[in-house]
């Protein structure tokens, strides 16, 4: 199968937002995407974008993306940090998925990052597979610790 | 104690370095630290910081920090991430980590993140217990993946 992949643009951010929510589908999580195709636009363009976002094309049909941002370490410095890769449902197999991974990897490079990071769920075989052929660390000893607007709102109002 | 919290200077940065190196001995990973006090100051400080330091000074003496940057959720958008929470071990029992903690909490309300995040280590029953006491979420079933900057390179070096 043919496909590119390259910088998304603005009139990609449908496509890639219909990506995120197919995602989080796959994740159990339907219901979770409350971002907006607009709030992609805001915060993914302009002058400080929040994410650099690659798509995969296929005869101008977007089938994958994959969006990254930067972030600090105080042990490593800047590192970049890989928010989600999704290649669509019946697209999968064809090293689309790979392509976007290693754009990322390079993208990386160029960046001189010291370190690139994400998080998989324990229960995804394939992608901790995948990963794991590309030489990554795992570092079962860290838990994520959220805490999402309510909580926040609620926190606030008992220490005021 | 009397203490006060405010945004870190140039000039509180040593002191920076100093309690991240102490927080990654008592985490048991006192060679982890690679970063210089002096790309603390080019990373933190200019027209585009890549993380915001707040700083806790007794006397004059800087004894605790809270290190935070912004991040990018495709489910929730803007967020929060709390890097490091720091308070030197003889300040510890004062109150100056729930200062910082709640010092941070506010910004995150401020600057109208959706989610607050951050990592904490499996063997920390005092940070968890605090953080749990604070109403925030656990997520026990993601991994964090890591690629380092040598493993990027050698995987680069395979898909090339």
């Amino acid at each position: 199968m043919n496909f590119t992949i390259r910088h998304a643009r603005k009139k990609d951010m449908q496509a890639v937002h219909k990506l995120i929510c197919e995602l989080a589908a796959f994740e159990n999580e339907p219901d979770a995407v409350t971002i907006t195709k607009e709030t992609l636009i805001d915060l993914g363009t302009g002058e400080n974008p929040l994410f650099t976002c690659f798509v995969a094309e296929v005869h101008s049909k977007i089938v994958g993306t994959a969006i990254v941002y930067f972030r600090f370490s105080t042990w490593k410095g800047k590192s970049l940090h890989l928010e989600d890769l999704i290649v669509s449902q019946e697209f999968r197999g064809f090293g689309i998925g790979k392509a976007l991974y290693n754009k990322v990897m390079h993208h990386a490079f160029k960046e001189n990052v010291n370190r690139v990071e994400w998080v998989v769920l324990d229960w995804n075989k394939n992608a901790i597979n995948f990963y794991k052929k590309s030489g990554v660390t795992f570092l079962k000893d860290w838990h994520l610790v959220q805490m999402n607007k309510q909580q926040l709102v609620t926190y606030l109002e008992t220490i005021n």
